[in-house]
């Protein structure tokens, strides 16, 4: 990596291990960053035993060594409690996904690999990983947020992730319903939140296929409305977090023309007290890790186990 | 005042200087903190030049002092640059105050009195005073609300200040409109945006008399209008940044029957992922300070401007 840096670049020879735990599937790395992934394995989400047990079983190969794996970080969806003095630390609350409610997603791994845990959201954990190895390196303060099947954000705060009571669930902000829209909206705990207009799924009903399927006419009509429902919530993300920058993520990012659609239509909505700065091409920027950035942000809260056990 | 703090408390041979600098009225006061006032003045606020040199005038008593007056804070009225790297640092954005736009309200007061000078919006420094003095002692994080003739907001993080790309400005928000509600708003840049629907102006405007004034079905319809409006732009707050606390002051929060009703809005559309502290009593709380705090914070930030000078 060029330029300077203050942070410590980690021992070579210290083995950390990852876990993406996502909806449809668990990633499960060891390494040290994006650079040195040593082995890797795809997990589907089944039942949580099932699932812990197969990951379980790949560590174990790490641990074992002479030069063992000396820590897990674990980058979950959520929600799910990640203050560790909570009696409910590491586990998910309430979620659509069937027999995850409740889920201890941290203890049975603990005890059966007994290195220390590092936990946070997924959405949390790849924010670190942008701002380590991707798109934000060098930001004092950004959001970061992901369109796919869901809407999710986190913020870094002078290097630090932002959560207080539970994490931010920015996916999940009212948004008005833009003009001549009838859609009802995909999430189902509030239908027309941000994360039910402008998710992939929310892409997928109303138009019939998928978002990276969409071509010609039905894409670029896709692109606006999704470009417009995310400038409210950008806008709104501004006004309270004022982040030095928003670097997007996530499936439906991927379709051509969604960035100059969303700067324009923030651009257009944007407003008092608009600095020079929010008009910049680089203040809403693409992800710079795509899909890896969560279980590259795993082996980060790996090493902040490490050093806050020491 | 009772209990454990880590904070030092100041040395009461230290005499610091504080402005409120409003829209209406600049506060100059000379003291340590709420309880140690030693001397105050109430400047109308006209143009800059005039309401600075009524300002420099009173505190020029102090600085000749033997034990002289150490440090002045600003807790000024906004939108205003507050990163000392910036060029415009001390300038007020676009307003629509006449003749604020672009002043400096800094470098006048800086270069006359020879002190250091601590800076930041008037909503910022009362967050700072309330968790100091106030509503919010021994919360890590939480936002101030305040709903007057405008509605701002502001963040401590792990008892710092929340900024990046200029100062949060969360009465700014975009809300959807209520059903049945065509009030055009009141903000001058936004229309209907949180504080054109939820400010003192916007009920004075549509209920023809102010809130404060108000009574019997037409102060309860008001409530309820009001409080519909906050829970969202509450609810968008909890989800941007998951504070542990919302504290609300300034004149509108003084309504009776004010918090009931937005605490009850907020639960009636809180939904997921409400936890239970959400639903608490004290998760929406009065401010401590009252119309105070701004010049108490502007006092904290004259301390905090001698220990980062030293």
């Amino acid at each position: 990596m060029a330029g300077k840096t203050t942070e410590r670049e980690p021992d070579p020879g210290v083995l950390y291990g990852g876990i993406e735990a996502g909806g449809t599937k668990f990633v499960c790395t060891v390494g040290t960053g994006p650079d040195d992934i040593r082995a890797e394995l795809l997990i589907p989400t089944r039942d949580p035993a099932a699932t812990f047990d197969g990951a379980i079983r790949f560590f174990r190969q790490f641990t074992d060594q002479a030069a063992p794996m000396r820590a897990l970080g674990i980058a979950s969806f959520g929600p799910i409690e990640t203050r560790p003095a909570s009696p409910s630390y590491g586990r998910i609350r309430n979620t659509p996904k069937p027999g995850w409610t409740g889920t201890d997603v941290v203890g049975p791994i603990a005890r059966a690999l007994a290195v220390p845990i590092g936990l946070d959201t997924d959405v949390n954990s790849a924010a670190l990983a942008e701002h380590r190895w991707g798109a934000a390196k060098g930001l004092l303060s950004f959001v970061y947020l992901t369109i796919g099947t869901g809407v999710g954000g986190g913020a870094l705060i002078d290097g630090h992730v932002l959560q207080g009571l539970g994490h931010p669930e920015m996916g999940h902000m009212t948004v008005p319903r833009q003009e001549g829209d009838d859609y009802p909206g995909a999430c189902p705990f509030h239908g027309d939140c941000l994360e039910g207009m402008a998710s992939g799924p929310a892409i997928a009903e109303r138009w019939g296929r998928s978002a990276t399927e969409l071509r010609g006419a039905d894409r670029r009509r896709a692109v606006e409305l999704e470009a417009a429902y995310l400038a409210i919530g950008i806008r709104n993300i501004v006004y309270a977090i004022a982040p030095e920058a928003i670097v997007i993520g996530g499936g439906v990012s991927t379709i051509p023309g969604f960035f100059p659609a969303v700067r324009a239509a923030c651009r257009s909505v944007a407003g008092y007290p608009g600095l020079s700065e929010h008009r910049a091409r680089g203040f809403i920027r693409p992800a710079g890790l795509g899909q890896r950035a969560g279980v590259f942000g795993a082996l980060l809260l790996a090493r902040e186990a490490v050093e806050s056990s020491v």
